[in-house]
């Protein structure tokens, strides 16, 4: 009886393994770092060896497994089951990596590969915050802003696999490059790197201000984290308040030109920034109910994803067993 | 045998009706000017008179109709047949009007309403530039500017039928406060009364420009209408052609984050402003093509509709006689 299955998350410091009984529960899992995958035959190998790993831990084989999924971060063709890009891992550049035909002749398994935020987003529809919408946004907001649509209760692909890229969409009219060849990105914006940039640049402006987030600043290794404007930001630090209300107003009005376009029912909010809770969320909510059109937000609810790190795992088990529609 | 079915469409000028044969051509039409739909009951007198006019010129009676589909310039419940809101129509705010069973009961036939941007997007799609399209967004250029979605080979409506209105994404961040609430709207930039305004704005600071422009508002009743700008750019005027390029990279920018976000293999643009063809259809293709994810542009086809002012007949024919998906 194929009872269970398992999700594999691939991230840019590990890949995450977990055997997913038929309740859904996380029952053994693994981590592989990120040295131990440098290259396709590399990845292959790992990923046999701690699944082998994980079936002789759990007493189960081969034959007790539905099926495996597997997210990537980057450019997927779902399909096929090819790697077509991955941009932020060394090694894996430029090729057409046939992941999903190299790990079923080695495992003798099903195996179904996506993107993570596609993977993200089947995790919080079918089991997390989104757990029985019909039209849904998932959002992830961290280094990289990715987006995941679920459009008359169908994950929604696109014409060559590539929807979702919310991250992408233009907030400023030609305003900042973005590594993607638009100009003014959400993304760049409201990603990592973005909110530590505009936080430095505000602390070098007004030098009587921000006390806290500089106090933090110093002690920890004078390296200035999402962590910290976050950190200060819960002690009350004006700069870090500001920072995430703009990070919010920013996302806000990318969201209701979408809430315009798609009119979901909901729209779940994960990734690091998230963690942020209303000091992002507000803003967020805010500016959507003020500027989207009230007819297309008459249900509409934003709300936090609810599956944390684990959501890779989730996603993936339950792509790999056959769950996507 | 029901080989007939019967498309209404009406617009703020005037209501067209056309019977139309199994082949899809509109073998009788007729117009009802806009002083005959003052208001609801207006409507469904000169509607039903209308009807009963083409039955007995075409020698056809309700038996031979399929359905009835009827496009409305407002906001549509398609589901249950009613009219929430047509804006632009004095006499019909702010009421509940029940238009598919008050016209049911009256002919005896089916009936289907929808907003007019669906109703071009089924005819489109159907029998215009986006036959055989999966995944398609239809554009509409005029007072103001709509979108149909066509997403998984089905109409895509979103969760309170509102999904499409991409004239309402924002184009600048906090711009210009628009009708609906929002600020910034493509629409407020690329709708016809803007680009009016924008011409008029550029000819008052350029005074030695837009020589034909200008020549052309002279002998026009000295009242500047987007036609007069797009004579002026045939004819070679510099403003002229200055504000068709600066109108496409506008819409092109937005079109840039839909395909990135909803990746369709084709956008279909009609109306008014469409018909300016390569002056507006250039930039945006050449905005497109610069700023979108070349993945997501891979398959890509920006064109112009291409069934016109009958498009509202046709879809709303299409619709009514049970095309929609």
């Amino acid at each position: 009886m194929k009872s269970y299955s398992i999700g594999i998350d691939m991230g840019a410091t590990s890949i995450k393994l977990g055997l997913v009984d038929a309740s859904q529960t996380i029952v053994n899992r693994k981590n592989i770092p990120v040295d131990h995958y440098q290259s396709p035959e590399e990845f292959f190998s790992a990923v046999e060896r701690t699944v082998r790993n994980i079936f002789e831990e759990s007493a189960v084989c081969a034959e007790d497994i539905s099926g495996i999924g597997i997210g990537l971060p980057g450019c997927v063709d779902s399909v096929n089951g090819v790697v077509r890009d991955l941009t932020n891992m060394q090694g894996w550049r430029g090729e057409n990596i046939p992941i999903a035909a190299t790990i079923r002749e080695r495992l003798g398994i099903s195996i179904r590969i996506d993107n993570d935020v596609n993977i993200m987003t089947i995790a919080e529809w079918h089991i997390g915050a989104g757990k029985g919408c019909k039209n849904l946004i998932c959002c992830t907001l961290g280094t990289g802003v990715g987006g995941g649509l679920v459009l008359d209760g169908k994950l929604y692909r696109g014409s060559t696999l590539t929807a979702g890229e919310i991250g992408h969409i233009p907030l400023f009219y030609m305003g900042e490059p973005c590594n993607c060849g638009n100009r003014g990105c959400l993304e760049r914006y409201v990603g990592n790197a973005a909110i530590v940039a505009r936080t430095l640049c505000i602390l070098q402006e007004r030098p009587n201000e921000g006390l806290i987030i500089r106090q933090l600043i110093e002690s920890e290794d004078k390296q200035l984290t999402p962590k910290i404007i976050f950190d200060a930001a819960q002690k009350g630090d004006s700069v870090a308040c500001e920072i995430f209300r703009t990070t919010g107003e920013y996302i806000g009005v990318i969201f209701s030109g979408l809430v315009n376009t798609l009119n979901p029912e909901k729209i779940v909010v994960g990734g690091g920034v998230a963690n942020a809770g209303n000091l992002v969320f507000d803003p967020i909510r805010e500016t959507v109910s003020r500027y989207a059109m009230p007819v297309a937000t008459e249900k509409l609810q934003i709300v936090p994803a609810t599956l944390g790190d684990d959501a890779g795992i989730h996603g993936a088990a339950l792509y790999g067993s056959g769950h996507d529609v």
